[in-house]
């Protein structure tokens, strides 16, 4: 079995969720609770919350949540109430949706245009910002293509023409496989756990410790400093710390690895069948290509076959027929039919992705042969 | 150690994680992917669901939530746009926390008084349905005392006065502990799996399938449904599935266990040292009681020297100084101070709690032996 479709969902650490088990069975506390096993469990979170510091800036504050989405929704929902927003038509569903629904409700919400490899046109989205801007969202990492928006440069520009705003960016592909240094301009980054071999239903808003703004969007008992209530998933949170420190401590090994993947992938593609979306810059863990006039979810079958699981479009939107992305990227019918998604994990073998390779040039000859009755 | 914060958090049930397990490193798809993982995870969350709506009753279905809070706030924050909202003093922060902060930014609230068991005053409730209430939210089981609220008369009642109005109810100390047979008048219901020996992070809101105005409350990639948003936690639901059918399994099994317990309890405990708050018809699995004049705090860490583990008020506001329902249920400071919450899991043993009651009365009388320097 050959799973790439690691920008989906990633296998969990079975090492860190060992090491949190006694959170389960042992010391399963509430964090509120005042007798001592309260108290260890609060403290499992602060240490948690003090490593998501040391790896984002003494600058920067985790909050948990449940799930990158979540997370998107809390920031959005906090600024969102007058002025306008304005984000990009390369934003994963958990930051377009809302928005969107925003919009279809009366509120002034702007979409800047985006490139073909699914990258934020700036200049566009510059244009957009005015006085009464309260909000930009932009994506770090394309989670369709991989497209890398340079945040940190995109927050400042956006901020010398309003510096009243709130910068957020979702994170959520870009944490542990791509370098995130967050400069001071940005003021919340989401992250997801299980994108990076932690659990499901864990997540956390990075948040700017000089931003005093942030309304709670889940109320009630006022845990996470009255950010986020609901008793803390402290088993999640605990391992998620030891998921992102493990990828902090061999990131460049595994960056290395990744990349030579993107290129041992390219290298054996057929290029006369595929047509490669992401572009040379992107991330080296996400690559977008397109059957050209084949249907992406066909050879996604065929290759099941031969035990390799690849995605199509977003897993996250799997009920719209088309990649809303791609298609705002400009491709037509013939290109957003043939797409395939192929994600990575740093234990993802060299010799798997050749396998792949060759395989999705078989197929996709085997398809085109069998159109044309050939 | 003797644990008896079970209303606070239970330990987890081991068998079912177990069982659970090979969701996080074999079968860890993401559900809404294409291929077979992604359908067999898809699969889990049917069957969870098909479970679900087994217990609660074929009009009934569960949307999957990261918790009980969550699952209250996306029941109040769907009907409170217009009209006006009634409620209890007797709730749950995670119902009274939204509800008051939608009052305090203007919206018209209502908070129905309690009896002294804390239990709703239904008179008083009624009082405050007119033809502009959209939604009426009644705890079912008091997480801090244990008095029940008949649910489902309640809700026919209010139902008579406005058959248009949505009933909600927090059932996260009710099921799993008493017996939970839902009319067809309860609209919505929350319940929160770490409660019942399931994972922190994972709770459901049981929806009346006739209940076709419930907007999202996290929106996104469009799961459960468009209902909530965000890569469902195939994990912990399954956990939370393992656990419900244990809880209805051995469910008189149980009752009759923790009612033994109560009964000795009560039975044990100095009545000249401590006032009961619970009633006789509340819930067997939590006793509120408060060793009136003494601290109940200085009791709690004198038991925990004795390896007993109690609540003080609810762990979930331990924010407050005092219990804000049980001063709206007309107690005076000397008897705030001291409450003593006592939990019970059905697999608490009753030596345990013979034991409980003597060190609760041996340590009362130490107290107020100092207290007046004896």
């Amino acid at each position: 079995m050959i799973y790439l479709d690691n920008a989906a969902t990633t296998k969990v650490n079975i090492d860190a969720v060992k090491k949190a088990e006694y959170l389960l069975f042992d010391e399963f506390y509430n964090p509120s609770a005042k007798y001592h096993g309260g108290i260890t469990a609060q403290n499992v979170i602060k240490q948690a919350k003090n490593t998501f510091s040391k790896v984002f800036g003494a600058n920067f504050e985790a909050i948990f949540t449940s799930c990158g989405t979540e997370s998107d929704n809390t920031a959005i929902y906090s600024y969102t109430k007058r002025g306008n927003a304005v984000t990009t038509l390369g934003e994963h569903s958990a930051v377009f949706a809302p928005l969107d629904s925003i919009m279809k409700s009366g509120g002034d919400v702007r979409f800047a245009k985006i490139n073909s490899d699914g990258s934020v046109n700036v200049e566009n989205l510059l244009s957009l910002i005015d006085n009464n801007t309260t909000f930009v969202s932009v994506v770090h990492v394309n989670n369709e293509t991989g497209a890398i928006n340079d945040i940190n440069s995109i927050a400042k520009r956006c901020k010398e023409k309003n510096p009243r705003l709130v910068f957020h960016s979702d994170g959520v592909q870009a944490f542990g496989k791509i370098s995130v240094k967050l400069s001071n301009y940005i003021d919340l980054y989401s992250l997801s756990a299980h994108k990076i071999g932690g659990l499901k239903g864990v997540g956390a808003l990075i948040k700017n410790k000089s931003l005093k703004s942030l309304k709670p969007y889940i109320i009630g008992g006022g845990q996470e400093n009255g950010l986020r209530s609901g008793t803390e998933n402290v088993f999640g949170i605990n391992v998620f710390e030891t998921v992102l420190l493990d990828k902090i401590v061999n990131f460049d090994k595994n960056f290395k690895h990744v990349t030579a993947l993107k290129e041992e992938f390219l290298s054996k593609i057929d290029k006369t069948l595929f047509k490669v979306i992401s572009s040379d810059n992107s991330s080296p863990y996400v690559i977008s290509l397109s059957a050209v006039g084949l249907k992406g979810e066909v050879l996604q079958h065929m290759l099941e076959k031969d035990g390799i699981f690849v995605g199509t479009g977003s897993a996250c939107s799997a009920k719209n027929p088309f990649s809303r992305v791609l298609k705002e990227a400009g491709y037509d019918e013939k290109v957003l039919n043939g797409i395939i998604r192929i994600s990575f994990n740093s234990d993802t073998q060299l010799s798997d992705v050749a396998f792949t390779s060759q395989k999705l040039n078989e197929n996709a000859m085997n398809l085109k042969r069998a159109m044309y009755n050939l």
